[in-house]
């Protein structure tokens, strides 16, 4: 299908976990290749490939190889979506848990 | 294991889907039996238990049997505490998602 994105919850999910968000903090200091990258990360390499693939997927890192050297570039618009979506979920729950915090005051 | 809790983000998690949140609407405003709770919900009686359970086993209702009927009550304590880790959450995300743009921008 053309134009199928992953819906933001799975991006968030994605973002959620502590290794996956370090390397996109490195990312928004600089692109990097795939072996700088992975230096700093004391897990075995292919349990870092697996989180990377997992940022590729979710779109919010893109990566592209040139010659022999594969480098990562993190995707600043897929952030911004998932910040945006974010506070939209924020601003709902708000609304949901107060309406049900009123329900549970006029029942006192 | 005595006093063994369980999660916030699995509280909130349970407390996420629909058909959950509307039960527990519904128990903000009284408390209910089995019965008269599951009438307005359209689907099976075992596919409405089992959410009911859920929302038992993450301790957001408490239900109590007696003689052949079996009262639905909400814990009002867990929702406070579910809005409580939600809040600590925004605010902890917040500062990740400005710290990450604050490394964008000094990258652009």
């Amino acid at each position: 299908m053309p134009n199928q994105t992953i819906p933001l919850d799975r991006v968030f999910w994605a973002l959620g976990d502590p290794t996956r968000f370090a390397i996109v903090e490195r990312l928004a200091q600089q692109s990097s290749s795939v072996s700088d990258l992975a230096k700093p990360f004391t897990m075995a390499l292919p349990t870092f490939l697996q989180h990377l693939k997992i940022l590729e997927k979710h779109e919010l890192v893109t990566t592209e190889k040139i010659g022999r050297v594969r480098t990562c570039t993190l995707n600043g618009t897929k952030i911004d979506e998932v910040r945006s979506w974010l506070e939209m979920q924020e601003k709902q729950w708000a609304i949901r848990l107060d309406a049900l915090d009123k329900l549970l005051e006029d029942d006192r």
